[in-house]
């Protein structure tokens, strides 16, 4: 099958999203934590969060622009922070279900039975129920003019993750604690390893490292 | 296991790394294929492929700046042109492979043992064994100062994808054409799927779609 630009622009609307939502390979799978100065939490999942850089520890993630009512987005920018909680296989339904556009006083926390979590050093809530959860605090919110969407870029400040699945070279090991991938819009995946690979020199191949 | 943002700091540079890689759950695997203005051809892995917008298609991933030898960005910049193609479990190693540092002179294709293939419209040479395989345009290099990344913004202008993959609603069976993800800097996983849910709406709860 081949698609050119005409032809990605014949497609029928609904289509199309699904198609080119399937076009990047699989995206993680987060529940963004966020309140608003009232107190007011909200839970919103994300599949666009990508790593930025190591050291400073950024994230960032892609959302629409908060014109159109995005609770998330003016709760990020009324305390200038989140959380990111990772969504594993037994929570996969509740997460998905904090997509429904519910109105603004109705928290996500409470219509899907996810249970907010106080973090440390910030406002904003966890999921007690994800086994990774980051908090956040707000760098810079970049506006992607080519398409009115916002990249917002945080600092990890706070991470929660089980000792038993880092490693002693600091790797998690996602798999075992049940992490999911997103394929498309709407679809949840687990995972089994194929390789992990020595760092890659030009004079020799890599290894399987166990 | 917590760790606060002075924790973070005082990690060892490479335990760093791995954990804050690790973070943000599981990643893409995508090969960008490039050609300098010359035909010098040139491939690199990345994890940091997200999607961006689907009307136009557009999609963005996270590079170092140019000033450090980057092959790839200045290839993009020479021809403002790229391909994008999935990793899938059985070119893993050569995929891997391709992040070693290679003289510039040296080709990866030929370093790694995969094949070029000519793309329709476009200069920049496709991977043959990759399933899902992306031609597309520059539109914008975005500088994200706060780490002096790059984001580089492009729209699909090319897609080949087996027939038997794509579903009447659009949606890439991306499990079957084994396109792997990536978790941490090294770490390569098939997937299994967990559920593919229904539009939520606030009424009801999502059911699967089969």
């Amino acid at each position: 099958m081949y698609i050119d630009k005409q032809g990605l622009a014949g497609l029928e609307k609904r289509r199309r999203a699904a198609l080119v939502n399937s076009l990047s390979g699989f995206k993680s799978a987060n529940l963004v934590g966020t309140a608003s100065a009232d107190g007011e939490s909200n839970l919103a999942i994300v599949s666009s969060v990508f790593h930025l850089g190591a050291d400073p520890a950024l994230m960032g993630f892609i959302s629409r622009p908060p014109s159109v009512d995005r609770h998330t987005l003016e709760n990020i920018e009324a305390l200038g922070e989140y959380t990111l909680n990772h969504v594993h296989a037994d929570i996969v339904h509740a997460a998905h279900q904090t997509s429904a556009r519910y109105p603004r006083e109705v928290s996500e926390f409470a219509a899907t039975g996810l249970t907010p979590l106080a973090a440390q050093t910030l406002r904003a809530p966890y999921v007690a129920e994800s086994r990774v959860r980051l908090g956040l605090t707000l760098c810079e919110m970049k506006p992607v003019e080519v398409n009115n969407t916002v990249m917002v870029i945080g600092e990890i400040v706070e991470i929660h993750v089980p000792d038993t699945a880092v490693g002693e070279d600091g790797f998690i090991d996602l798999e075992t604690l049940g992490t999911v991938a997103i394929s498309g819009l709407d679809s949840y995946h687990r995972t089994e390893k194929v390789s992990r690979l020595s760092y890659a020199k030009p004079d020799r191949p890599p290894r399987e490292i166990s």
